[in-house]
């Protein structure tokens, strides 16, 4: 059976996935790029100067072996994007997903198709919902929950990850939306190991407890 | 100058310094012992049985070079201890601290001496003014901040800790008292360090930048 991943969640020391207020300019909030620096600093990211090693070894499993991603509407774009017949995510012609990608919002719209692969789709639906339909359109392959903090929690409280890679960045934002509220007792269901890199980041791998 | 120092403070990955909620029977509330496992697993905690190795290292460093403690309300007793005039803390008649002890609270009492070096005196003041009081009664010798989580936060906050050992435990209490809230911006002011363990926890060092 097709596993359910999370890949490259980052976090503040406080729990936060992301800052506030997110806009079109700010998708990120008050975070800005600190809570992505690790990953910029990867050949994931950049090919050409970023670093191999570990930060990179981690990185890089979030492209690998997956046929379908959910995320969340705070993932796709920024408030209000619902207003906005034209917006078609932040990522340009060609996003980095390369499979279907289902959306989570109360309010969808038609699907449509870009470069690589990639064809959006939006569904108003429950985690067990849109994961069973995004689990038929991957086939063999793995199906990864993107985002943000809310999508990933919702899907953490419904017993529905099998993988879970946080990076916890040695900053503190103080606000903004966090990933850990509600999900007392995790540590039952999962295995989970912290692994530090160089760069100052700590890696969390979560693995469901068979 | 003497140092302002914080040692073994065990939280959750998802920030907890206590669960909820506090009582007599129930120090930390539901986390129980789950937060201090790590350490009573030490040579620090369990002369005869505990090990030595990375986590007595760190947590050895709580005894050493101290000349007074700082601690808040909650550390020293359950709710309404105030309202107890026979109440003399947690830790029997030979407490650990081995120096002057000052506890924060709004309702203060007569101090007293228990035996082994432990004196226990009671202030209503602000971080800043408690610290002058502490410093003056530890000479050469460092102040340690005790806790709980509020007490440790209101001392960052403020600006008054030279170095922070904090101890993260892969459990989520989802509930109890936050040590995070409100230090937007730490790292700017402390170098942070993570060190994982082979029992699963990972030390968090802050320490002063100069």
């Amino acid at each position: 059976m097709s596993l359910v991943r999370i890949h490259n969640f980052s976090i503040s020391l406080d729990g936060f996935g992301s800052g506030e207020p997110q806009s079109l300019e700010t998708p990120f909030g008050h975070a800005g790029q600190r809570l992505h620096r690790w990953m910029m600093a990867t050949k994931f990211w950049d090919a050409e100067n970023g670093s191999a090693g570990l930060d990179n070894d981690f990185a890089e499993r979030h492209s690998i072996g997956f046929g379908a991603e959910i995320m969340g509407s705070n993932k796709f774009g920024p408030p209000g994007w619902q207003d906005d017949p034209d917006w078609q995510g932040w990522w340009g012609p060609n996003p980095p997903f390369h499979t279907p990608v289902y959306v989570l919002t109360h309010r969808p719209r038609e699907s449509f198709e870009l470069e690589g692969g990639n064809v959006f789709h939006f569904l108003d639906a429950s985690p067990a919902e849109a994961l069973a339909v995004a689990r038929e359109a991957a086939g063999e392959l793995d199906v990864r929950i993107g985002g943000g903090a809310s999508v990933v929690r919702d899907f953490l409280a419904a017993g529905l990850v099998d993988q879970m890679h946080v990076v916890q960045v040695p900053i503190l934002l103080g606000r903004g939306a966090r990933l850990w509220d509600g999900l007392e007792g995790l540590e039952e269901t999962f295995t989970i190991e912290a692994v530090p890199s160089p760069s100052g980041v700590t890696h969390l791998s979560f693995t469901r407890k068979v």
